[in-house]
């Protein structure tokens, strides 16, 4: 008897790190400070929450099951507002709308793989994909990264075998914030391309990126919905995580086959949050042009204040969308740190064991910074500077 | 190269039928009476609107991610629901809340099988139970109904091999409509704990059955959540299809499978729907009872307009919950009848051949009477009554 497919992979570590916090105190000149989960703490605009309510109150259908694909104006406007941004032709068709990137993510390797084959994820990597691909019989090849926390293409190339599938990129990437740039972007479609297998580009940070043009030119590409399987999230642009909206934009052929998966997995995206996503991408430009800045400021916050923590053992592996990435200087692994921060520190953030494969990223801590203003950044890193633990020799 | 897990099953069966209706004109003195899919056409209650308005305006954590098994509210409101209803002993750490009650389905079934593994379904079947079983690559059994479309105990007795991991009944049933005895759903669940295999049983239709009292036991046997997964969902109670609210019944220790599911599939549930879900079971039990009593209204109209039809060659082969199931008198198969009732007689509703494994059904309708009053359905009945079409004959 084989486990069932839960079996073969692990519990959701967001939902563990939460745990650790039963039965902890916090002194109240001293609060928790959470940065686990990427995910804005703050509401939507309140122009966008009324606009909500309207719905409720006077859209009957709002409260009605929609297309599977997804409401089709809210279809048309990200593929129009994915050609202006990208400088590419994205027609509502190559659009679908998820119940979350997640879901897109899950919904994306349903139409490529089958039980045994293969999909590439530079580590360290975003655990529920490893999550879903351990669940989908699917074998996640780790992708080693440079220095700089990028991808190595070649390493990708001499990993493809007759059973991979897709390599799958997340830029600005989670958990290490780094941006690929638009030249790696375009090897990796190269040998995607070259090689008949798919490669996934998770955008959900895309809103965030330091760079102001286009973050890449692939949907500039001739026959780009060939190979290119393209993910974004509205929750973190539009503060709209309590309602479970993303999207996959792909090839018309590869969205008839999602429609099949969703189809059974959810029927259709919840329309409250689909209409909030709507009156978003229609009315929010300048203030989400706002929210870029300043979660730019905090970015370039956590830049400043680090050169005495290089000097005093640690690294600033990657900064970028949500994320700083830290190796630590301790002799214990992050494993042990990270709820060992939570008693000591009063610091809730993710150890990088949960995004290596086992035995890996005990060095290294994942800090969602998005919701800690200038001061509370400076708290933060206060509290790492205090911190009384064996360091690592040699 | 296998197939991926898509292409190993059908398209939507309700986006199919929707797809006959583009091109279609209707007279507007006959305007298309749709029967196609089984949602409330109507809005909620506008109470259940205005709490829904003021959790979006005024309840910021509507906004946020919340616990990947739901609302702890939510969880344990349906829990004492649950005790009451069946009169057994159901605690909130039994409860997981889902995006819709297909989604719970397939958290089921990703807890309960591997490659290869089998699940029984009874024939008819619910289509998308067969697409989740096919793209998780479990064999769909096909279990025989008897006359009175009951499924067979002895023949699901003489079906289970060593790869048999559950048998998941619909009652009331989709497509039949028909409620199985409370004798029959114990005569099914010792099958299951006798060969340690799960009894998954999907109450959708549960609060339009025809009896008053508990529509089981099986909640009062002991260790009922060793072999019992129990499947609910909001959408038909409250009207509430776009907002995705299901519900999954079992052991903690399964939920905890399930969680890893959920979490990589859809992170939590939508929490306007979740708290609308919540408000509904707080307040709207006289409204429910209501609703219940027009739908079991509409039943006995079909009921009672039937009988010529019977002498005309058309057969009732279950009524129920939200469905009649017809059988035809006509010479062609159903898959070429339904979206010929499209165009000759104003009517959408679905072909048995979608209910059944390939070459099955061509004699059977699904007629999801749920939306069309007392007048609705004379009318519905008067079309089928004027079909002009060549007979079986023998």
């Amino acid at each position: 008897m084989n486990a069932p497919r839960t079996a073969t992979t692990f519990p959701p570590p967001v939902m563990e790190a939460r745990r650790w916090l039963e039965g902890a105190n916090f002194r109240p000149d001293r609060p928790l400070i959470n940065v686990s989960q990427a995910a804005p703490v703050d509401p939507p605009h309140p122009d966008m929450r009324a606009a909500m309510a309207d719905a409720v109150l006077n859209d009957e259908s709002t409260h009605l099951y929609g297309p599977v694909l997804g409401l089709p104006d809210l279809r048309l406007t990200l593929a129009r507002r994915t050609s202006v941004i990208y400088d590419g032709a994205v027609t509502d068709a190559q659009v679908a709308i998820t119940s979350g990137c997640n879901q897109a993510f899950a919904a994306a390797i349903a139409t490529l793989c089958a039980e045994g084959d293969e999909v590439m994820l530079p580590v360290p990597w975003y655990f529920n994909h490893k999550m879903w691909l351990d669940m989908g019989g699917v074998t996640a090849v780790p992708l080693p990264c440079d220095g700089a926390m990028q991808p190595q293409i070649d390493a990708a190339r001499a990993a493809i075998t007759d059973r991979t599938r897709a390599i799958a990129l997340v830029t600005p990437n989670n958990p290490t914030g780094q941006e690929y740039p638009p030249a790696l972007m375009e090897a990796f479609f190269d040998l995607c391309a070259e090689h008949g297998i798919a490669l996934i580009v998770d955008e959900t940070y895309r809103d965030f990126h330091a760079e102001t043009g286009a973050p890449h030119t692939l949907f500039k590409r001739a026959d780009w919905d060939k190979t290119l399987v393209h993910l974004y999230s509205f929750s973190k642009a539009y503060r709209l995580t309590g309602h479970r909206v993303g999207a996959v934009i792909t090839s018309e052929t590869r969205l008839a086959e999602v429609e099949k998966f969703l189809d059974t997995v959810a029927i259709c995206p919840a329309q409250v949050g689909q209409r909030a996503a709507l009156w978003g991408m229609e009315n929010l430009d300048q203030w989400l042009a706002g929210e870029r800045a300043e979660i730019l400021l905090r970015r370039a916050t956590i830049a400043e204040l680090f050169p005495p923590f290089a000097a005093d053992g640690w690294e600033l592996m990657g900064l970028g969308g949500y994320f700083a990435y830290l190796r630590h200087p301790f002799a214990l692994s992050s494993a042990e740190l990270a709820p060992k921060l939570v008693r000591d520190a009063g610091i809730l953030c993710l150890p990088g064991t949960m995004f290596h494969p086992e035995g890996g990223g005990g060095q290294e801590l994942r800090i969602a910074f998005a919701n800690l203003d200038a001061g509370g950044i400076a708290t933060l890193f206060d509290r790492l500077a205090h911190l009384d633990l064996p360091r690592r020799t040699g």
